[in-house]
């Protein structure tokens, strides 16, 4: 019994926790509003987490995991479809995933610019081995024929132009006169990462032509 | 006499409010900072610009201002260049600029991920501008001969992946285990930017072929 309220008010610690470091940067967060959003004292956040760098780092193991087994299925359900069908699709998935769960692209874009002490932001190493692990797992699940280095500059660019469209969403789509929360936003960005991305992704995944002409 | 004091004043803090708006988001930045850094009491600075707002304001436009002038130089530096080795060139020119002047882009990438009440951010509708204002540029130097969708397309994918690359340098650069000031990183993103744009640059630049096979 004692257990299982115990349980539950870690979970309202870590909600809470959520949502304020998807609003604040790490620096600019503090326990005192994650007790105001989750209703509970400060001193008993402490009992749980006795510091924010290592509430923060919790809620960075916690996203990173969700996302990677996201991809993971995502791989799975598009590794027999045709190229333009099965990106389209993990692109949609990934949106939809975003829609639900807005906060793991968020706490990501809003720490990813943290430029001057991003070292000190506790659990960012995270942050390198959760690039690494959709690296393996695209390699595992999706079997691409292009050099490793090819794989690696398309995941990345892709990816860290993702956490842009939908982690800072508000801006981007402003930008586009578009309402972030809305179906023509979801259709440009959607539209702009298929234009882009598409011509290399066939490069990577496809048994290289005999000679290219860039690259 | 007094009024080139007064300009020098003026100077001193502008200079001061750059480096702390490029090391702090705007909500968390403080004229108090800006004083500190400038060596120059509150009320002189209120005096020049009577809020955060107004100051912040003024250092968005300026920026805006530098980075579409020189990219209005690159597009002359590469017109007439051939796309894979005037493409390049740009990238260089890009990369040079932020060098020498980091702080543009680092004030946006800071920025545009405040992603709870971004339209209170004063001056931040001159963010679009200039957006729209480096697409103009493009189109009137270079002469694109592809579609006005595909051209926005491009530009912003390239510009949003810009930031992240070099707004947030420090962070990237750890992802791929490599110094944000160093040569490698460097190289490692221009190589990336050829390999992942070059294809849908020479779509939208060069006329088209009579059939496309996606897009």
């Amino acid at each position: 019994m004692k257990d299982r309220k115990s349980a539950r008010t870690k979970e309202t610690i870590v909600r809470a926790a959520r949502k304020i470091f998807s609003e604040h940067a790490y620096h600019t967060a503090s326990i005192r509003m994650i007790g105001k959003e989750a209703g509970i004292e400060h001193p008993l956040i402490n009992y749980y987490f006795p510091s924010k760098a290592e509430l923060f780092d919790a809620i960075i193991r916690e996203i990173c995991e969700e996302f990677a087994a996201s991809a993971g299925e995502w791989f799975d359900a598009i590794r027999e479809r045709e190229i333009t069908e099965g990106f389209t699709e993990f692109i949609e998935l990934l949106m939809e995933f975003n829609r639900h769960n807005p906060e793991p692209l968020r706490i990501l874009a809003l720490n990813l610019t943290q430029t001057k002490d991003f070292s000190l932001i506790p659990g960012y190493h995270r942050f390198p081995d959760l690039i690494s692990r959709l690296h393996t797992l695209y390699v595992e699940k999706i079997k691409p024929m292009g050099p490793d280095q090819e794989i690696r500059m398309f995941l990345h660019s892709f990816y860290f132009l993702i956490i842009s469209f939908l982690g800072a969403g508000p801006c981007i789509a402003q930008v586009q006169g578009m309402d972030p929360d809305g179906e023509p936003y979801r259709e440009w960005m959607k539209a702009t990462l298929l234009f882009i991305f598409l011509p290399r992704l066939k490069d990577i995944n496809l048994p290289r032509a005999a000679a290219r002409e860039d690259g």
